[in-house]
């Protein structure tokens, strides 16, 4: 089978050292074509990342040589990439994800600007598959051909959305109330100073309590009339600090029911969920989304990231709350699953579905 | 002025080493007693330490020549001292607090075992001043002459407690959910071992969220029929984690009221909250027991802990909460306002309404 | 190939278990025997560790019934296992490792019970497989028959004693002043308290320094009338520091040569350098024994620690030395290379060698 | 008596912000002007450093309305200050102290633009305050009227200069070979980036090794013809470590006599130690500039770094070098002693010398 050629747009950064990372030997795509700022534009993409290689693992040989390019270069992208991941600041994603998609690229992101654009399509493969049927209305709606744009939520989400998803399609939740301590690779690099974190906390991430709160909405929404339409009847209230991990976003979530479970109703609820990505069998789909351990003083946040190539989410400590129902704790590996894994398990979900496919034959 | 000799039961472990610390040159107590394990008994305080002292500052002189006694020595500590200081695990608190009181010895204590003992104090002196009401009864009903106990409360509550009170008394708390970030001073020494915080979350200390729940009912509760009668018109609900800070226990909390108040009014119920310690100007007690910090992302562990000698609770982040009406960030510092500072300020509150007496003159 | 029966003498402490870890699915050895303390006698393995697996992935399923043993059941491990690997403590090693050699167990250690013993090989097999001829006259003199020990030095020499080797034995080291900077994980569980290493670093480890100095001369000695004669034409100084890293002994060395190389020499000698483990092609064997990186900013610890399974030198750095001739800073894995992965690439290289072989057919 | 007034160049970084807290309440000097870059020229001090501000303790309320300028400001600071210490980025400093001392106003630094500069003073007025001699001969071959120019070393030599001067002038010291452990703060802020130093050792810090064996040198020297000769006898190699501590830099050290003492004239000489700001009793001054701790496991970085106000050295573990003589660990607070507090220092020095006079009467 001849792999998917795609372009990894501000591929120097954190995240985008990540995807690098991830899609070495993936069975469906292959890294061709990378973007960073002007001052790397140019250079082989082992020279532009000179001594800020921030991976566990070597740079992959394959993409050592690649020249990296600034985002203007929309001809040669046509050219080299079936389609590509955005790991741009928000501010430039909104004018070029919509350039690349205008101009036949997919765009498949991780940044924030289109999230509530109301036909993009916000996904968690595990929750809302069936919000790619968007896809066709926004290429009709926008005269765009075969480019689109989908998106994936902030990476404060994964660690709890999948486990209370699980729970609300059966049971309605109405309200939770949680509390984040996320890892210091979720800003990035250089991101926190040391002098910041070290024997410290701070209570503090900017936008980020106002996405955890909102993007949950349109994920479990639905599309009405070719937009999506939120479900405002869940209430969340995060608060986001940020601690001296080095990576995995860890949440303590207090819940109440509409119809209030019972403990084994929630742990086999948890249990036996699967969804798409595990009945496509998805290369980085986890075989299990939602591992609970027993054990009293889990998950941990070094112990337990990584869990399943670090896509699933590990839960823990169920018990009843004292004002609400159930409470419990759930992490997840932010740059991965709440990252490039995340954004590279879209693009295998697309890639199943039939929304990507090779330019050449 | 003569005085009070005071001893320090468990005085060489981290807490019993914070009283030590805090009690150098305190205007109304000198330390002239010390108790620990039996390994320790008959060495001079310097020696029984030895490659142990974890305070910040050097051992004072006035202590290092004090021999270290077993706890088995009512005779001396009467002879020695006019009250004790108790930083007894709870197991061996039980049984020994109850002795000293018998033999005439006023207890001090930061232990659990007496915590929900109805005749025993509970005491946060910006809070509940007025429970010392109940000595005499406790006295009384025991038929203890000049001796009796009174404990403080777990230091996890230290943090929002006092921030929580002002409000409660003024607008009525019906429900609040939290979330904790313990420091690893609060397990003790060795306590919590390096291997399991670095890089890492423990979302679990045993017994220490019950204890958050349980514990402000009676100290937010009143006498009856001599009697401690809890408040439980309030309902909490605590998640409980350990970080890798050193020293600092910080909460996000989510509030519901009654009565719900603006912002403005919460923050003026913060500002001039005074209290008893305040009007009675006690060495210890912070000059504003609740400090409110502006800017967006404090308070901070490191940057706030020691705010007025440690002592004080600082507050930050007030906003709307979008499932119940409130939410903040209050952080207090766990060995001194929540351990042994908290102890000397209740036994300075003691000694100023004429609890404490010299027995020498 | 029927794979051979070993044992894990202390198999649940922190040594214990990264053996358990790392001969999950091993080509030649297969854990059938697992020893503890007397309270954890009796127990499966999986209740013995419980709440204590401090491994990053999952206990091997194959372990986790295996009852534990405490060491007193000699006949069961005669039964039982082809040879041991033994994660004793100094004291009961001294005793215990003898029992078994003498009952017939092979013992391969890390203890340190018998490094300076004189007819014990202390070994590093990139360094000295030759020494293993000891094991013949071990073996006589002591009246054993198929029984013996071998044991691998302190964890503290593994990030420089082989980088050194490479070049003591072609330009010949008359000194070297090194400084390591350790992590926690050397101390084992709980080993060092959180409290005294979060901000700080401790400029003692007991008994570290003495082995960084001793044990290397054992290890370049050579057998001479049947014992270990030490090479002690080497001298090393050795700062040993605990620091707050997981995992990784980092290790800056100053070294003066007898006949000075060049730069070019230097790297050549660690580039090409190859030893038994790589001849025979050892499963554990790193294909490259000494890896130098280039960048100025290297080796460092979170990044550098698993290159090649863990098993690999990572040096970098080489510059001369304003007092001696050369320096630079090396890394090794402590807890892999460092000690059980150490332990059984020894233990491959015995097998390799004929000196491990199955009881049953 | 009226202060002298002081600005603070670069006054909004991180030394510039340790110069304000430490000048609170001086009883020589006051601040009165501060500069910083464009960005924030114009603002108040509290406006310029809004959400920035580093420091343990509140910003002393005297300069929170003092308004930032850019350094292109040679009138006013002429009128507003006496003199102004330097904490400018060494590329501005090299240009902007030349031109504040031609105006007239004493430059007090810690930039490293001029240390090597031949008539301007490299100062530890412990070591050298003969060093300012040569202003006169500054002055005069500068044609400078009132300003001139001092400065000190780099932060990485003050944890072991003192202790190896102190032993150096009786001893001769040959040669030393040392390690540092350098804290976070020591790269200013942001500096180093958290998710670079986590559960990590970066064993370079650019310059920083040729600074601690080239500035020694000077700082040993004496004055020949107008110009300072270095002190070639002593020769350093410096091997220079990012650790993640806060404050703190730790150095082990391994030192060659030419008379090699005994350890009790060692440990006299360090105890003995007294010189110039002790005899004038500056007010920054350390009671003791060397303590020794006699515990095995001393000096440890968070412990130690702030003895006597953050500006003592604290030295332990002497003990035979197996290569060398003697080998000890040194540590001293790198913001304090080895920045704004020995900044401080050396002003007080020149105030008390007569070489800062107030211009205003």
């Amino acid at each position: 089978m001849k792999k998917l050629r795609c372009g990894v747009l501000a591929g120097t950064g954190m995240v985008g050292q990540k995807y690098i990372q991830l899609l070495e030997d993936h069975p469906y795509f292959e890294v061709t074509y990378v973007t960073a700022s002007e001052r790397s534009a140019g250079k082989k993409y082992i020279d532009a990342v000179e001594g800020r290689w921030h991976m566990p693992t070597e740079m992959p040989e394959s993409v050592k040589d690649i020249v990296v390019e600034n985002m203007d270069t929309l001809d040669k992208v046509k050219e080299s990439c079936d389609f590509v991941f955005s790991a741009l600041d928000s501010g430039p994603a909104k004018e070029w994800e919509e350039k690349y998609a205008a101009a036949g690229i997919p765009v498949v992101s991780n940044a924030s600007a289109h999230r509530h654009t109301p036909d993009v399509p916000m996904l968690i493969p595990e929750i809302n598959a069936d919000h790619l049927d968007i896809i066709a209305l926004q290429q009709k709606s926008r005269g765009w051909d075969k480019g689109f744009i989908v998106v994936k939520p902030n990476c404060s989400l994964q660690s709890y959305m999948t486990p209370l998803y699980a729970l609300h399609k059966e049971f309605k939740i109405k309200r939770a109330i949680i509390t984040t301590m996320q890892a210091v690779s979720g800003a990035g690099h250089p991101g926190v100073a040391s002098f910041d974190i070290i024997d410290n906390i701070i209570p503090y991430i900017g936008g980020e309590e106002e996405k955890s709160e909102k993007e949950p909405l349109k994920i479990l929404g639905k599309i009405v009339d070719g937009k999506f339409v939120n479900d405002d009847s869940i209430k969340i209230s995060a608060h986001c600090n940020r601690v001296g991990t080095i990576d995995g976003h860890m949440a303590c979530v207090s819940v109440e029911f509409e119809k209030n479970p019972t403990k084994e109703q929630i742990l086999a609820a948890w249990k036996e969920f699967k969804a798409v990505p595990q009945e496509l069998d998805l290369p980085l789909a986890p075989k299990q989304p939602i591992i609970y351990r027993d054990e009293p003083n889990r998950p941990q946040t070094r112990l337990d990231r990584d869990a399943d190539k670090g896509m699933a989410c590990v839960v823990g400590r169920l018990r009843p709350c004292n004002v609400f129902q159930w409470r419990f704790t759930a992490l997840s590996h932010n740059t991965v699953r709440g990252a490039a894994g995340g954004g590279i398990l879209n693009a295998e979900l697309l890639y199943k579905k039939g929304f990507l496919t090779a330019k050449l034959k």
